[in-house]
């Protein structure tokens, strides 16, 4: 179950064509902020406006005839749940996505928009059991939202791409759920640019990873209360923690607090719409959370955000 | 005083290195909502957040080395003045913007930001009065917004940039305010793409170009009141007119009502921030004001718009 760069160099063909290259921006401003050269990685620009959609193609389009039969399955309520919906869509696989029934109705929409059968859960029964039971009902194969080598290879075009796009890197900080992105762009990081120093950022929080990294095994935590919803993950997985601990130099974290205004900085100065989970990385920077030294990637990892939050939000921070 | 192909050209290679080639986004759920093939030139990615930096740059590095170490004046409390205050920066000239008292301190901050000198004028006073005299003073030379040759070749850069990188375009839609980008686009397009079918969009309340296309000559309105303030010009100018006339084949507006949402979906769906005037163009095509066909330029002009403003109108659309 490792992930070589080998992998993630044939997820990026794989995705091609699919899967959009995103722009590397540069931002005078931000560099005059942090003291360093930045380079911004806007998954927010990606298909579904995240970088779940790389991830999820590579799964999708990995399966056999008879499993592209049958179909595929996810939990989420959030971005993985659009991208394997749209990967499906693309692919001509049919998908189920399994959601809390309170989730925003936008989601709901945004999912069914994508082609998705949609099946909600109440509030007395477990993801897991419903989703279980459903798989096992239709026969379908289930796509994990980052502990899979799959996902895990695709998530890591991103770096590629920004390597390849940016030149050589000094470091590279990019947000942290599941550590499926993070895993993934260190595999592509550690081969293309040996020496870098790569910072994986969680939200205070939820420090499953930060707080694993530090014990040098897999800690479990409650589930997180965050802004970052894309990042309320609760363990690392078997698969992306090894890749964490032999890859990853540097965990941080930051509070939503220090969140908010970082966000809201990347809207008005940037011009690009950021949801909170994406500017994990560069709050850390923002906050020195993380001292940045010399040529610095940022990865933005999405900029799926409700609006309307967001002008609530604004008021107040 | 015509403004040619070739002028565009030299323009290119001058802004090359200080002006970013700003990124073509595309967007599926666009091409859907419009039932065209949409290509988004996206200056609100330019420096400083918007086109204006392309005529202005290119404006400042003609001037002779006795006008620079003279300095130039420009009056604008928008784009118009971060734009000659940035390039002023990078070229080594002292710049001087004439701005009304009242003018938010956001923008004042930011000018001065840029390292230019800024001078307010009050209610009383005639903003032309007072910068024709501070220019006579201080023997400095006056930048114009949009008609000067010189802004029009820099502006006309962005469609050239957009048919390089989109390919043959069947039309392209363009914000219009004193149709300084709108007759450097139409140059170059009809130079690039002899077929393209080229419009500008105002915003109904300042519909001077519209009028002024239609009657055949310069119509003077009073100073419009809308949303999209790079577009509240009261006419078209000398240079900028007869190319108008020459080259565009539509002009359109679009009301302030309708402006908003098509902006917001631009901020909630592609991830980016665009000012209203920023969204003309795109306002355009959702309500069919223009009827896209095949393969379609959109120009999103600017990204400069204070979120405390945008975040109480998304209360209210």
């Amino acid at each position: 179950m490792r992930v070589t760069y080998a992998d993630i160099a044939a997820a990026h063909e794989r995705i091609k064509g699919a899967a959009r290259r995103t722009p590397v921006l540069t931002s005078s401003s931000a560099d005059a902020l942090i003291g360093a050269e930045l380079f911004f990685k806007c998954e927010n620009l990606q298909r579904m406006g995240a970088f779940k959609f790389r991830g999820a193609y590579n799964a999708l389009s990995q399966l056999g005839p008879e499993e592209r039969k049958r179909g595929v399955l996810a939990f989420s309520s959030g971005n993985h749940a659009q991208a394997v919906a749209l990967a499906g869509k693309l692919l001509g696989i049919k998908t189920l996505i399994v959601m809390p029934e309170n989730a925003p109705k936008v989601k709901l929409d945004a999912t069914r928009g994508y082609g998705a059968e949609v099946v909600t859960y109440g509030k007395d029964e477990e993801r897991e059991t419903v989703a279980a039971r459903l798989a096992k009902e239709r026969g379908m194969v289930t796509i994990p939202p980052f502990n899979h080598p799959h996902i895990v290879a695709g998530q890591g075009t991103a770096a590629k791409e920004l390597l390849e796009d940016a030149g050589a890197l000094d470091m590279l900080v990019v947000p942290c759920g599941g550590a499926g992105l993070l895993s993934g762009c260190a595999v592509a990081t550690r081969h293309l640019a040996p020496q870098c120093h790569i910072v994986g950022v969680e939200p205070a929080a939820g420090d499953d990873v930060t707080q694993s990294f530090r014990a040098g095994k897999i800690v479990t935590i409650a589930v997180p209360d965050t802004i970052a919803d894309g990042a309320r993950t609760t363990a690392p997985g078997s698969v992306t923690f090894p890749l964490v601990q032999r890859y990853v130099n540097e965990m941080a974290t930051v509070t939503d607090e220090e969140l908010l205004p970082a966000m809201f900085w990347l809207w008005e100065r940037m011009k690009i719409v950021v949801e909170p989970t994406g500017a994990l990385a560069f709050a850390a920077l923002v906050t020195k959370k993380v001292k940045a030294k010399g040529r610095v990637g940022v990865v933005l990892s999405g900029g799926n955000v409700d609006l309307r939050w967001a002008a609530a939000q604004f008021g107040k921070h």
